[in-house]
C-alpha cells in the first residue's frame, strides 16, 4: 500500500479505558498494570485533522486498511491482509417493509474473509502483535474468533493455540485446525476457555488475544464504524442494532465516531446504540435495566448464536457505559425469533445471516413496539458473520 | 448510485459469437436465433473512450457496478446489489515460496455474496432480465450457481427454480432453499440437469439462465478481469489460472481485456489464459491438445470439485478459441492434488479456497515443470469460492 501521509499511523499512547493510566504505544501491552482494565489506542487526531482528508482515505481500495493512519501498525507493509473490512451496506426494503421501516439497512459482515467481522480485529492485532516481536498467539473463543485467529496467524507465520467450549460450531474447530491452529476443546463456556488460555500464556509467554485483555482488536472493529459513516456519506444513521456477545465492536464503533469529531469528519447526532443479546444469555440487558455499571455472570447461559453466549463480557462497563453514553439501550430475543428472522432476511432479501447477524432483525419488532424504534429511522443492523458455515447444520 | 456519465449503460446490441447476426439490445434474449450459438453484448466503446475514465470509475465504492457504464443494466436503481464483486487481488508470498514463484497472487472471490463468484454473474444477469420483464426463472447448476440465482431472485422478489444433480453439495442445496428457490434435484450430471431445465422453460416461459444461454452472466463475470487490471495499476499479469466448468469467467475476463484495449485504458500484452480441469473431467484439456475446436461429452465424470464436473461445456467453441487466442493452454490435476494444495492454502496464507479454487494452485507444479510457467512470471490464481461451504463435511 501506497504512503501518503507523513504518518503512516497517528497512534499516540495507549490509556486505560478506567484510571487513565498511559502506557507506551510501541511495546506489547496487555491490560492497564494499575487497575487491570481495558487499554484504548489513542491517536494525534489533531495533527491528523490537519493532514488527513477522509475523501482521500476513503477512495483508497485497501478496505480496512483505508484507514490505516487511525489503526496502530506502523509498517503498512506488515498488515496482514486478506481482504477484511470494506463491507457493503445496503438497504433492505423489502425485508424493511415487512416491519414498516422504510429505512432499513444491512451491514453484511459475513463478506470478510473467515466469514464474519472477527476477521478485522484479528487482522490488526496480529499485524501489530508481531510489528512489536510476538510470536505465538493463544485464543479463547465461541467460535469465528478462533476460526479468524488462526487464519491470520498462517498469513503472518505465526502460531496460534485456540481454546474453544467443546460445544462450539463444528465448522469453527475445523477451519481453524485447517489453518494450522492448534485447537484445545474446554468443557465449559467462553469464561472457562478464557481462564485456560490466560493461563496458558502465563506458562508459555504466548501473548493472548483474547476480547479487550490487548488494546488492538476494537481497533480493527472500529472501522465498522468509520465505514457506515463515509458510506452513508458522512452522516450516521438514527440507530445501529449490534448482538452483543463481548461488545468489543459496540465499544469500537463508539470509539470511531468519536474519533471522526475530533477530526472534524462528521457533526451532529450520534446513532443510538442497541445491544441484542438472546434470551438465555443476557448479561449486558439485565445490567443496563437494572442500572449497574458492570455485568453479573449469568449462570447456565444457553443459545444456539454461539457469538452471544459469552456468560460476563470482560469489557462490561465499557459496553454498559456505550450504551448509556449514545441514548441507546439493551434488548433480547429468542433462539426461535432469531432464526425465523434468519429466515426472512433469507427469503426477502438474499442473505445468508449467521444466527447472531440475524438477531438484530429478531429485535426489530419489539424495539418498534415498545417505541424504542421509530418508523421514519434510519436503522442499520449488523449482521456479523454468514450462514455458509452452518449451512450443513440443517 | 448516482449516475454521472451521460448514459447510464453504453450497451449497443448483442451479437451472435459465432455468426456475428445482430440482436436487439432491450428486450430478453437467449441464443443466436440463427445458429443457436451464445450472444454476447457489445458497447459503443467509441462512445464510451470519449467519456468514461477508467480512474474515475475504479474509485467508486459500488464493487462490480464500478463498472456500470460498461454493463446491460439501463437503471442503476435496478441493480439487486449484495455487495458482489471488488474482491480482494492479493500477493501469497509464503504460498509463492513453496513453488519458487515470487509473484504469486490470489484473486479471492470467496469473499462474495454466497461465497463464490457466481454472484457476479446472477447478479448482472437477473437485475437486467428483471429490468426486461422477466419475473420468474429457472437455473440448473452443478452447486453454487443455484445458490447465487436463489439469493438474487429473493433479493428481486422473483421466483428461481434450480435443478441441481442428486450429488451436488448439501449445502448448495440448502442455500438455495432457504432462500425460497424450489430445488430439484436431477439422477444425472449438470447437463442432464440443464435438458430438464431447458424444456421446462420452453413448457412454463421461465427464463433460462443456464450458463451462457443467456447473454448477462458473462457480462457480471467479465468485471473480474476488469478488477484484475486496476488492481495491478492497469497492468496484466503474465498468466492467469482458472478452474473451467463452464467457462464463463474465461470468456468474460477475454472480453474485458479487449474492451479496455478499445476503451484505451490498458496497452501491451495480454495474459495466457491457463484452463485447470480435474483428471477426472476434462473435456477442454482434451480437445485442446487435440487442436479440436468443440468439446466432445465427457463420459463418466467424477471429481470431488462439483464445479468441475461439466462434461461439455455449452460454450465450448468460446473456450477453445479464448484459451488459443491468449496463448494458454489447458492442464489437468488430480482431486488429491487439489486437497493436498488447499492444505497448502490454508496453512501458508490462511484461505479458506474451495477445491475447484485450489485446483490452481495444485497445477502450477505441472506448469512450471513443462515450462509454461516461469518463476519470475506474475501469475494470478483465482480462487472461485470459499471453503467455508465444504467445513462440515470434514
Amino acid at each position: 500500500m501506497p504512503i501518503s501521509s507523513s504518518r503512516t499511523s497517528y497512534l499516540d499512547h495507549l490509556a486505560c479505558s478506567h484510571c487513565g493510566k498511559l502506557h507506551a504505544p510501541d511495546e506489547l501491552q496487555a491490560l492497564c498494570t494499575n487497575c487491570g482494565e481495558p487499554l484504548l489506542a489513542r491517536y494525534d487526531l489533531t495533527a491528523a485533522r490537519a493532514e488527513l482528508d477522509r475523501d482521500r482515505l476513503a477512495a483508497r481500495s485497501d478496505r480496512l486498511w483505508n484507514w490505516r493512519e487511525l489503526l496502530p501498525l506502523r509498517d503498512p507493509a506488515r498488515a496482514l491482509y486478506l481482504g477484511e473490512g470494506g463491507t457493503p451496506l445496503f438497504r433492505a426494503p423489502r425485508l424493511g417493509a415487512t416491519f414498516n421501516l422504510p429505512h432499513l439497512w444491512i451491514k453484511d459482515e459475513g463478506l470478510n474473509p473467515t466469514g464474519t467481522f472477527k476477521a478485522r480485529g484479528m487482522a490488526v492485532a496480529l499485524s501489530r502483535a508481531l510489528e512489536l516481536g510476538a510470536r505465538e498467539f493463544v485464543v479463547p473463543t465461541a467460535g469465528n474468533a478462533g476460526g479468524a485467529a488462526a487464519a491470520y496467524g498462517a498469513r503472518g507465520a505465526a502460531r496460534v493455540h485456540v481454546y474453544m467450549p467443546k460445544d462450539a460450531p463444528a465448522a469453527n474447530r475445523v477451519e481453524a485446525e485447517v489453518a494450522g491452529a492448534e485447537v484445545t476443546l474446554v468443557d465449559g463456556l467462553i469464561d472457562d476457555a478464557g481462564k485456560l488460555a490466560a493461563h496458558r500464556a502465563r506458562e508459555r509467554d504466548w501473548f493472548d488475544l483474547s476480547t479487550l485483555r490487548e488494546p488492538y482488536r476494537v481497533e480493527g472493529k472500529k472501522t465498522m464504524g468509520y465505514e457506515i459513516a463515509q458510506q452513508l456519506g458522512w452522516r450516521l444513521p438514527d440507530a445501529i442494532l449490534y448482538p452483543t456477545g463481548g461488545g468489543t465492536g459496540l465499544i469500537g464503533m463508539w470509539k470511531a465516531f468519536a474519533e471522526m469529531e475530533t477530526l472534524g469528519w462528521i457533526a451532529g447526532r450520534r446513532p443510538r446504540l442497541i445491544a441484542v443479546q438472546a434470551e438465555g444469555c443476557a448479561p449486558v440487558y439485565r445490567a443496563f435495566h437494572a442500572g449497574a455499571d458492570r455485568c453479573k455472570l449469568w449462570p447456565n447461559a444457553q443459545t444456539a448464536a454461539a457469538g452471544l453466549r459469552v456468560p460476563k463480557p470482560f469489557a462490561d462497563r465499557l459496553i454498559l457505559q456505550t450504551l448509556r453514553e449514545s441514548g441507546g439501550t439493551a434488548v433480547t430475543v429468542s433462539d426461535d425469533a432469531m432464526r425465523q428472522a434468519q429466515h426472512l432476511i433469507s427469503r426477502y432479501e438474499g442473505i445468508a445471516a449467521c444466527l447472531e447477524g440475524a438477531a438484530t432483525i429478531a429485535a426489530l419488532n419489539p424495539l418498534i413496539q415498545s417505541g424504542q424504534l421509530r418508523p421514519n429511522e434510519q436503522i442499520v443492523c449488523l449482521n456479523t458473520g454468514t450462514r455458509l458455515k452452518e449451512l450443513q447444520l440443517h
